[in-house]
């Protein structure tokens, strides 16, 4: 059941949080000694609360919901531990403004999921519900495994280069990253503040714009009709030939059926100067990265995995201050460009990821084509449209001018149903 | 003695880290009965930190200076409240960033400074050292008022409205915002994302620059000389009339005395759209200081102040998602336009205040003249030059364009150097 039909059945009758709650533990049970998707669990705590919402006169909107949220997020009552051993049992006092946001409309927080260690490159212990020799991508791992395994029906998570939008593609699950800047995002972890968002991984474009709402704090609204098809772009942009071929495949067979849909799907290039927009992103998050995590290097350096020091701390503790501002400025630049885009287009039609999901554990294929994405600020989801060679998920990606999310669940919506006739 | 005196003085063994942390500790415990600057403080473990950098080899730019911290900054050695009893006791497992990175300087952590309710409107006992019966300004009450009764060199504040500047000006002390988004914030308190900033206080231009760098994780540079005099835009803006006659007419002879030492001082306004800045920042800063403390909203609600209560969270709580996706929109497109100002000045001379701090301990005098400011990103000076009618200082503000912060300190030396002749 998606979020939207777990809040229908409770709302009439036909089940209870205590029911929901209990069916999505057992699937957990089930699974977890396989997928590892949780960071933190308290079974016996969740029914309790579950019980406490059955007995509750308030119906909120995600009322008897459970939902995950990624271990770098805070919440009152589980440890928030950043996938690394230096805070292992950290307890935040306070839940971040999304979980509260989360809990004040209904919602069960089921359990932190699995991170990579600082949302960064070093590995989880997550495999991939669909291939358990796979990764299901990071860094929100855990959260997008457990939706796409049925444990949760949405999981909360982040995005600083691709980490929502990966997963979501990598485990065949829909995936969103909001307009950079709109949610709070105290009580998250920050990895580069430039670029962070919140993500969401869920099992329908209706799961998504109710949580986005939700975790707005503002009243949820409905997904909208398109009052016309959308105009879309299709952006193969300068990775294209990164993509693997039978990606490259699928996104093309989406546009075309996109286009027989009756959509308007012209191809088209980013404006001039795009092509730096790589370098900015690797410049800032570096950059940015190295100096949040000051206290952590000063204090606990060999604690820190080979991978994160010799790789993003590496670059960014050495990395110059004039181009990191100058990084800003072009991704700035850029940003204003792409508004213009949107004069002529209502959605961006682009890959959600170079391939299925690789073999092994190495979680993080396909930055280059995340680092233009992200550095925009464009609210982005994607969808679970396709399967690949080897019967893994591929996902395609769509995009909206920022602030323009509502427009993005729309025309996402009409583009899934087009897809999947 | 300033921070840089003090760097140069240990340097040369003139003086040793221990001696200088004895002499702050002994101007705060004669002082602090009355002035009431600090949350916490631990002098015994103060002077072992300061004798282990007597011991140490290393030599940071920041080496032997006590700061002070705003009690929103996260410390992992001192509690953290954020000016509530909510947060009583609350203990961070880390350092914030800036405050690793002072600490890595070489900088000595002396204190927690005493911060209002969650850095918003309700007062802080701390006085102005100036007068006690007044207010030292807010939010930053505690780091400017230990900055000017000199029991602290240097304090790290942060300004949402105009908790730095404000008080800078009230107690007679340098204030400096920087430009937003370049300090990593991770271990502050967010009151409103996109409109915070650090803050410093301190005693002269140069220790300003000094911070700063080290706040930012670079090697500090010294102040530049300024190839000619500034090119200086004195903009009244559409709050003049609200200036307290005495302080438009200080502000109008730091004008023409700038003028005199070789500055082109020019009259200008802002651009077509700024008279909205002020509704853009109340929506923005309502909306998200409303979400970003739904956790405290919801279980703490009577511990918070009716002045919070009724005042900004009632405004955030019902305020409206379309109106913040507007004013955000307005923020961003005059963002734009002051940029294009700086082809013409490459300084903005401005009130750093209404007039002398008030009686009383109401904090929050000028929110009008901050509004436009900060909203607009730009970083900002304000120079304690002046004294009013009430023997309290004045300050002048000077702003220039986003990022130029290092022409800014250049100008403000040049400008302080001007205003003292």
């Amino acid at each position: 059941m998606t979020a939207t039909d777990i809040v229908a059945a409770i709302g009439e009758g036909r089940t209870t949080c205590e029911a929901v709650a209990r069916a999505c533990l057992e699937r957990i049970a089930a699974r977890e000694p396989d997928v590892h998707a949780f960071a933190h669990l308290d079974p016996d705590a969740s029914i309790t609360t579950a019980r406490a919402l059955d007995r509750s006169g308030a119906r909120g909107p995600l009322h008897g919901v459970p939902f995950g949220v990624k271990d770098i997020i805070d919440t009152f009552d589980m440890p928030t531990e950043w996938g690394t051993p230096i805070h292992k049992g950290r307890q935040p006092g306070r839940d971040a403004a999304c979980v509260a946001l989360a809990r004040k409309a209904g919602g069960l927080m089921l359990g932190k999921t699995v991170t990579t260690e600082f949302a960064n490159l070093h590995p989880s212990p997550t495999c991939n519900p669909r291939d358990l020799k796979r990764t299901p991508g990071g860094s929100s791992s855990g959260s997008a495994a457990a939706v796409a395994d049925f444990m949760l029906p949405v999981a909360i998570g982040t995005q600083t280069t691709g980490s929502t939008i990966r997963p979501a593609s990598f485990c065949g699950v829909f995936g969103y990253r909001p307009t950079w800047g709109e949610h709070r995002l105290h009580g998250v972890m920050e990895a580069s503040g430039s670029l962070d968002t919140l993500g969401v991984l869920a099992r329908s474009v209706e799961d998504i714009a109710l949580i986005r709402d939700v975790m707005l704090g503002i009243a949820p609204e409905p997904v909208a009709d398109l009052p016309r098809p959308p105009r879309i772009g299709f952006c193969r942009s300068h990775v294209w030939d990164q993509v693997e071929p039978s990606t490259r495949a699928l996104v093309e067979d989406a546009a075309a059926r996109l286009a027989r849909a009756g959509a308007s799907v012209h191809d088209m290039d980013l404006p001039p100067g795009c092509e730096r927009l790589n370098d900015a992103h690797r410049t800032i998050s570096s950059f940015e990265f190295a100096r949040t995590f000051t206290y952590e290097i000063e204090n606990h350096w060999d604690e820190i995995s080979e991978t994160l020091r010799g790789g993003r701390l590496h670059d960014g503790i050495h990395g110059s201050f004039e181009k990191y501002i100058e990084a800003l400025g072009i991704a700035e630049t850029c940003r204003r460009r792409l508004d213009a885009v949107f004069d002529s287009y209502d959605l961006l039609l682009a890959p959600a990821a170079f391939g299925e999901a690789p073999e092994g554990m190495f979680a993080f294929a396909g930055v280059p084509l995340y680092q233009i994405w992200t550095t925009l600020h464009l609210p982005a989801i994607s969808l679970p449209a396709f399967t690949g060679p080897n019967g893994m998920p591929v996902g395609v990606q769509l995009l909206a001018k920022r602030h323009a999310d509502r427009t993005l669940f729309a025309g996402a919506r009409w583009a899934w149903r087009a897809l999947m006739q």
